[in-house]
């Protein structure tokens, strides 16, 4: 909107005052290595676009019809998955909407809200959005997250794990002693890069939901299951914390998923074998990029995510960041204090990884 | 939830004070005949279901990546279709997630809102949402509005036409009056149901908006489009409002309209003959519904809506609807002062209409 001459007459206080999230770049050209917004290497399960075209083939008639507003059967496959109750389980428009819903739901509060001062960058946002107050919690020097660091009274703590962009994982003993240190805040662990841990479903904070009542689990789609196109993330918490979202989201909007949607989610939970595999894959594969970049005196954090958090040798992260993207290879720089010099790199496939540790080599040589 | 004991102990005292939206009932039994959420009677364009099958035979591997997040294929169609620029289109999950967006954009503000008495009901949830105060202003007599009911002081107008549920059409000289009076208010048309009005564009508040840069109006795909389970609306308005609607959008969620979802109504929007042509056969539709219901007795507002509000003779409306819903038609009753001897039933098929007219006809025999 560079050339428009925005005039503000008409909006509200609130409207003026957004700084909206501001994605990674979604460049359209081909021939793209494209490692910046964390999606995943492998397409989907084949069984989710077969899902949707049986919808279409069969039912496409059903689509003037309004899709169940609760997505029940998609909630009942996830509820079986992870060994929850349905009313346990909620689903929204990407867990950035699931995430939105829940400033609103409990973090409106008088008392601050806890998180991580290097975290996923839509925090800030959604707090200015409902007007919470955000105090900022500093990582360690070597970027892990200190529970005892979070002692004081709030309405809530965020914590991204494994952290973004830094990839590190909390313990689930230390989540546990989060949560029960304050029973009266609410505790979201938002596990968008859960299932590229070592033994994902170990390190998941979901088993904590039996014995924890304050803790709020969110996942998504987007990364482990190859569906960032279809827009679908979820929540896992007591029941009374899901029905605060439940009547959050329908006072906002009834319908959030489309019946396509629901439809090939359902899918991808339902093909596990799938799932585990490229998991697997993509965790062999940050392995492999791991060592070639510390091959290349690149100083790795210990990622437990689909990307990597590398500082080159002599810390100039913009600069190769900016060299890359001449050759069309994309990664995301943040220009955010304490992290300048590391860049975030999306685990690809093996080719694209081949096609950046040549370009650095270059680089390096030069 | 009914069995759940509900612990609001970490709920925000917004979460605590909803009163959701409560959506008519989607019942999933055969054989029903459902004219209670005014969808269309009448299938998609089978151009939607083939634009999805394309993305998903040759690009289903790009559902890993993220949709593009302003749908800008999709705001490229409607503009050329509405005449009007890329800029002054915006698009959302739903048009109640445009709304929702737009009561947080334009209406958060030290004036109230005014909207008639009786409208969508989704109106005054929006406002219990966002903290707005929401002065009602009272349909005449006769359900009409009258502009000059609402010469005072306001953040904005908002006005569902055709109205619901009464299916009552504004004119376009008495919106630009309504526009021109209040210069520094928003006035907010929601179109839901403008397409079916006879001559529905040159009755349209669109054509405003190259006059007044205080109109924004509202359309969906649910209904004229016969795509309720896709999930798309959109609002029209000065790049300037549409800018503020983006930036909001960004503060909430910044995708959500997947990737299957905006190819397939793109394709909706390029079928203009189809949309056409069913717009129409709703319309004769209609005309036959509101003949044949006068002929038993029913009092019906002469509606521009793709349905019909409609008070039998006796004014039991609560138990015709009860009596029809035995025998398996859902008709839509609501419990609020002015209008609970009236039903709104939905503009069906031809066969939905003798379905209907039959069983009232038993039940005004018995």
């Amino acid at each position: 909107m560079s050339e428009l001459k925005v005039d503000t007459r008409l909006w509200s206080g609130k409207a003026r005052n957004l700084s909206p999230y501001i994605p990674g770049e979604q460049p359209q050209h081909n021939n793209l290595c494209k490692l910046n917004t964390n999606e995943n290497p492998f397409p989907p399960s084949p069984k989710v676009a077969a899902a949707i075209s049986a919808v279409l083939t069969q039912q496409a008639e059903e689509l003037r019809l309004y899709p169940a507003p609760e997505s029940d059967d998609l909630r009942g496959a996830l509820a079986r998955a992870y060994d929850l109750d349905i009313n346990q389980v909620f689903v929204g428009n990407g867990s950035d909407e699931v995430l939105a819903l829940i400033f609103a739901s409990f973090f409106m509060k008088e008392r601050p809200l806890l998180a991580p001062d290097i975290s996923y960058s839509f925090y800030p946002v959604y707090a200015q959005t409902f007007g919470v107050e955000l105090v900022k919690i500093a990582l360690e020097a070597d970027f892990s997250i200190d529970p005892d660091a979070y002692r004081q009274p709030c309405s809530g703590i965020i914590i991204a794990n494994p952290n973004a962009p830094t990839g590190l994982l909390l313990s689930l003993a230390d989540i546990r002693k989060l949560a029960s240190e304050h029973p009266n805040a609410t505790i979201v662990i938002d596990e968008a890069y859960i299932d590229f841990a070592q033994a994902g479903t170990t390190v998941s904070a979901v088993s904590l939901i039996h014995e924890l009542d304050n803790v709020l689990v969110t996942q998504t789609f987007s990364k482990s299951r190859s569906l960032a196109g279809l827009r679908v993330g979820m929540a896992f918490g007591s029941a009374s914390l899901i029905e605060a979202l439940t009547r959050m989201k329908n006072s906002f909007n009834s319908y959030p998923l489309d019946k396509l949607a629901q439809a090939g989610a359902r899918a991808s939970v339902l093909d596990t074998e799938y799932f585990e595999q490229t998991c697997q894959q993509v965790i062999d594969l940050r392995h492999s990029l791991t060592a070639e970049l510390k091959a290349l005196g690149f100083e790795v954090l210990p990622s437990q995510a689909n990307f990597v958090f590398a500082r080159p040798h002599d810390g100039d992260a913009i600069g190769i960041a900016s060299a890359l993207r001449e050759q069309g290879i994309i990664v995301r720089h943040f220009d955010t204090p304490r992290i300048q010099e590391y860049l975030r790199i999306t685990v690809g496939t093996a080719e694209q990884h081949q096609r950046l540790i040549t370009a650095l080599k270059e680089l390096a040589a030069q």
